[in-house]
């Protein structure tokens, strides 16, 4: 195969001495040149949060995989997207790709998810981006670091439709294990977010656990695919906008404010 | 009228201090009880980010606002949200309540805003949720405190529709020079963020600095609403599954994968 | 008693929320005005430590005590030292005064006690400064606060002698129940911090705690003045230079550097 | 020479990637086993801090010297230390050896030294504990490896009286180039801080910039041999009673609380 000229920025949320972070770095090298702007420490649940009040300190490391320039960042996935596509990797980004992420990110999930923040702010500033993570604790990074570079490939050879943003779960099993590859929607999922209460000896504390989620495992949705061991492949955008609604509530408008009131 | 007996949880992102924080309490107690849970310091773009990797902090302060309960927490506004729902303000909260933001959160900003992280975490728990801004800096938060009142009833009254995730942007000004209330859709902005490089005299450091957005200001969007001094409102909601790629993509899937491509 | 025209700087380490701090506050406005700087969370184990990598944030804040002006930081409590000294608080500031903290801070402790650390930034900078605790969890601090602002006093009258820091350590008494007053040295403790070892469902965490200290309990010392009920006074300087070993140590260096070897 | 099976915690405050770190580390390897503890991100500043209120993280590194195992923890010097001791290096530590750092630690900024204050941690837990410093920014590492492998092959072979602390300087200069070697005490400074104010767009900040400090350049002190180009030794304990003022402060007294007043 041609070795393609691309560039990658390579970004992820677990931290820039994550097991995966550096299979997808591998993985991608083949295709072009890639940059890792990663944090300097665990980032999960950070969504796409960035850090405006305080400035942040760059170091640049020895990266594990050759060729790859690798930069550490303590601040945030997407504070790596933006400084990566800013100044650290320098001109020329075509994609921004991250991950991989251990463990799943499904459904409402991918809003606090750093893997699809540090992909939500790759798209906003104009590159296909995508997020990919892998179902399970001590998960292997094989068969998704194959499936990040085949999509990579087909996005630089501009197979893919109009603005890509891609949220891709694989299950944690081998690539000839798989089941299948899906295109899916996000499921829906309820929350069951438990406290746990503590002391330290001198103060109370409280810690977030997630729960054991509730998901409304209906046909189509990533975590239906994700189930039933195969990729999940969901194309995502960032227009929260609830369409559905607007028309009721304009209706309601005038009720409310009367003259004020103006159609949208 | 009669005192309705609803009980609120307030949060905000600019931290307990904030005027805002208290115009709003002030403003919903005389619909019923208030609990605020806020951060102790500023968390200004952090999004819906919740504290996975570390316990929270709470402290139980004396509030501004008469009747009010009032805690500071060192965590995100997500945080709050949590930690209010699930054990500071006890059970029966009925809605989340959240602003008042110094600033305007429009358009794709809405995703790395705390201000709507915090309403976003309301809504994931089933809670009618809403973030209240005020666009401009130093502003004045009566007529914005005045709406979310008015709105806070007319969700309690049953009068929207369906479960409710409201964005309301509030132009810098007094309610009687207010031009009119309009029920948006989220604008689209180009980021021109950049960098700001300094040094602290020991080592190089990197500060983002939120640029003057491009905005494209089509009719009925949020951006459209606040230029002209209007209240935006607009319902929102969670899913960011791009429907109108998912198609596209399944007919390019069996190209990529094969007989591993599967129908969603 | 003729009012003193004195000016305090009062900082902590447990937060601008804590009860020993404006108790603190409130005993030393008699004797002059009080300008309250400290973090807007938890310090404590900080010591001196100060923030050289990235700006700070102020909030001034509506004090609980008549006539103090008061301002939060999100730093250390050496960061409310030297913001306070050179600029919040303005021209004049004559005392620097720390605590009142919860928890006794004795013997080697004071190194990384963030109350001591703050006395030593004002220390550093020329002025008398005094770290005031009580013992126990759960403390009173009328008896702690009255010493406080004698002690104040008498600095400001010129009774102590040469440059003053002092560390006060108080029994978790009133002021009637305490058995005496006694001018100390530190003690010396033996450490039995153990680690807590720990999971959040995802990754192993470390937590460190403070073990019950094995004391030296020597007369004369802090530590013992304490266990009897008594009122402990050190005076602190901030030399760690083990003089007792320079002579050795130069007898010794021939033998390491040869010739390089210099007389101090 | 014959291998000395020693046993050594090396930590650092300018973090797991700091070049000076890694040149302390290849240099002990030949006197035994070398285990390394040091923050994910700068630490300066921090002094002998720890961390009380919450968990620490580890991840352990592949380290680019050989046969040393390395961990990356998201927390202080002090907590590296105690973490180190308690767990992660495992049994029979005989030396902590602190550096190499980037700039000087001089007078009385050990104790807001990260590096002098890790140092400390290891003194306090009974074994022998050196700080290592180089002078100058972008600072060559050769000399002060050499100097740190010599002392601690002294005092593993006990030629140094007593419990050991050391505080060590060295000019940026290659071996050759020194000019001597002292065994100093050290020196007074006073302070020059500067708060550099500014505006990130939104709100006002602080930030502490450390000044040009006035140096007393007394002969036979630390900034005294430094100033000359030569390597200064200065051993520490942590005894910050002032017992010059002892016996006056006790003489006052009975003055200030009469009856209750005890001899120490």
């Amino acid at each position: 195969m041609e070795r393609l000229a691309l560039k990658f920025l390579v970004v992820n949320d677990d931290g820039i001495y994550a097991e995966g972070l550096w299979a997808l770095a591998g993985a991608l090298t083949p295709l072009g040149e890639v940059v890792v702007v990663a944090p300097d420490r665990q980032q999960s649940g950070t969504g796409p949060a960035i850090t405006l009040h305080h400035p942040l300190r760059v170091t640049e490391i020895g990266a594990p995989v050759a060729r790859v320039r690798a930069y550490s960042v303590d601040g945030t996935p997407g504070d790596c997207v933006i400084l990566g596509l800013e100044t650290l990797a320098g001109d020329g980004v075509e994609q921004v790709v991250c991950g991989i992420n251990e463990g799943a990110n499904l459904g409402d999930d991918v809003l606090i998810s750093g893997t699809v923040g540090a992909a939500l702010q790759g798209y906003f500033r104009g590159l296909p981006s995508m997020a990919v993570s892998v179902a399970g604790t001590a998960p292997r990074f094989d068969a998704a670091a194959r499936i990040a570079a085949l999509m990579a490939g087909q996005i630089a050879a501009g197979a893919l439709p109009g603005r890509i943003l891609l949220n891709i779960n694989v299950p944690n099993l081998f690539m000839e294990e798989v089941k299948g590859v899906e295109v899916t929607r996000l499921g829906r999922r309820s929350y069951a977010d438990t406290i746990s209460e503590g002391d330290d000896g001198q103060r109370k504390y409280y810690w977030i656990v997630r729960g054991t989620a509730r998901w409304s495992e209906e046909e189509g949705t990533d975590i239906w695919a994700i189930m039933r061991d195969r990729v999940s492949i969901t194309p995502l955008y960032t227009d929260l906008t609830s369409r559905s609604q607007l028309a009721s509530l304009e209706g309601l408008c005038p009720a409310l404010f009367g003259g004020l009131c103006l159609r949208g």
